[in-house]
């Protein structure tokens, strides 16, 4: 592998401000592509949804998940591909909506996966970045993500952009007039990436070693698992992500006073959960860090911690893009300030297939 | 919190004993009840299973949803109860079968999602030890895990029971005379118990701070998710779960020549994923250390890393629950090893209840 390059580094960090005008393009021209496949959904009124994915799509995929089953009431699974792929012997699809969700549209167990379940019968939908992908040909539906080329390897705008499309889609699918709630949308990010200082001073207070996990609930969780998958890929720190739930239910063990969490808030019904676990950790000798983003009208006393925040006026089921954001310029100050280079993690491929 | 105590300790070694006796049990009394439970699933035809539960028992609902979508072709969502307790807007559950799973079967939020589901019209059933608990009550049907009472903190013998639970079931969907496929489950988990001095000798290659992660693929990956709670819970250690295809996507850019991945290998398709797994990390100058349980016909010339394997006449669905014992083993010598009380994890109470 090559050495560090500053162009790599400029690339990402271009890759990472474009993110205003990703969202913003979306919103001006995709929301006819999106109705058209939210009509297609409601003809067939399904029982369930399927999502399927890898990596930072998956964690999209599970964003899209909250989105679908509060917002929508919809029913909705996250895909295990080795059913299909490994084992050649998956569910039974046939009465099912299926939305593959994937950058590069190449990833091979998610393309088999839209192909078995429209030879059965499924609708079939792909959320993908290159509408000339195997991924698109497979699926009876595209959305395309319109980010333009994304050439690091850790997956930004794309993210955001497939984001974007999945809460267009829930929506669609639940409103007459659905344009509104994302209005705010481009600016708050914008606001996200001109933050730059400010996480610039968080993530040193994080430390060399970064957080020892990355803590979201509810619509938090989804960025959670997001922002721990950049800190491995940019920064090579293993910080990792739980539901708070599941937090409770063993890994809490862990806490002492070397340990950080990373608390993911972005507003609403997550605030509470992300203040109660950072009370919880404290308790136990352990530190909070918070990451907040989104209608912060409920905002709480200082914790001890060291705290990001950025108020923007988006329902907490659309504040979590510009939580990611805000994560992601964590994650590469974090990389930038260990002296590596956050572009090029050692050992990955801008598309990965897996079987 | 009371300092250590030899007490505590004995009684989880004998809990963890106990699981021949407890699976055992289950294969002599719970067929009945197994078999009409199926029944009645069968004749709702269901166009999705979802299954409800937090901590360990998530882990066997992993396992469950491997078992169900490859051995029965039903698809299986695993639930966000966040969506019904946090957010109080759920998904439309009427058609739908949910089947709970829980140790205490005192979990607020899996419950609520129970009682939810039922009101809404859903087959409810619950997978529980104790069958006088708000969950049993709250179930249509009630499938007990007859483990006897668990007082240890960290779950072993009614996660197994849960296990064998979901597997009869699984096998009771699927065929007329189901039975034959766990006859050998008893003996095999008693020749993990008796492989005592080996999972120390392998525990010792692990060295002080444990895996950095615990990987496997399909019927491997619950397997996985367990054993890294159970490093948590009982030795503190922090290695993280991955299945083996999402490890690619990202945390393999983690590894180097500190990097040691504990490869979770349970026969049939599972060897294959595990064994190229261990192969990608040792090419990128990382430790593979392997576990494995299960027929192991297509056994590979070793590598290099420590191993620990156990062949038993089980097929690749069954065999998660022999490896798993082998798994609590190796975090109980681990534990021990670093002078930590394993049955009393610090912060931790038997029932946690989340909302």
């Amino acid at each position: 592998m090559s050495p560090p390059s500053a162009p790599d580094r400029s690339r990402l960090e271009a890759e990472i401000a474009e993110q205003p005008a990703v969202v913003g393009r979306l919103l001006d021209r995709q929301w006819p592509a999106v109705r058209a496949v939210a009509s297609a959904i409601q003809a067939r009124a399904p029982g369930v949804v399927v999502l399927v994915a890898r990596g930072s799509s998956d964690n999209v995929a599970i964003y899209g998940r909250y989105l679908l089953e509060i917002c929508n009431r919809q029913l909705t699974s996250l895909a295990a591909p080795s059913t299909v792929t490994l084992y050649e012997r998956g569910p039974r699809l046939a009465e099912a909506v299926v939305i593959a969700v994937s950058q590069s549209g190449r990833g091979e167990d998610v393309v088999a996966y839209v192909e078995t379940a429209r030879a059965q019968g499924a609708i079939t939908v792909a959320v993908v970045n290159d509408g000339g992908s195997p991924l698109a040909g497979a699926a009876e539906w595209v959305l395309e993500c319109l980010a333009g080329p994304e050439l690091s390897v850790p997956a930004t705008k794309t993210v955001t952009a497939q984001m974007t499309v999945l809460a267009m889609l829930s929506l669609a699918l639940a409103a007459a007039t659905p344009e509104r709630n994302l209005l705010p949308l481009p600016a708050a990010v914008e606001r996200a990436l001109a933050l730059r200082p400010e996480v610039s001073a968080f993530a040193r207070t994080l430390g060399a070693d970064g957080p020892s996990s990355v803590i979201g609930r509810g619509f938090g969780f989804p960025v959670a698992l997001e922002l721990a998958l950049k800190l491995k890929e940019m920064a090579y720190l293993r910080a990792e992500p739980f539901s708070a739930a599941d937090f409770y239910h063993g890994p809490i063990a862990l806490v002492d006073p070397s340990y950080a969490a990373l608390l993911v808030d972005v507003g609403g019904k997550s605030s509470e959960a992300a203040w109660t676990t950072a009370m919880a950790i404290r308790e136990r000798g352990g530190q909070a860090h918070l990451l907040r983003a989104g209608d912060l009208a409920g905002w709480k006393p200082a914790l001890p911690g060291g705290r990001l925040a950025l108020d923007v006026p988006l329902a907490e089921p659309y504040a979590p893009v510009v939580a990611l954001v805000l994560g992601q310029l964590v994650a590469f100050e974090l990389a930038t300030a260990l002296g590596l280079d956050p572009a090029r993690p050692r050992g990955l491929h801008k598309v990965t297939s897996t079987r």
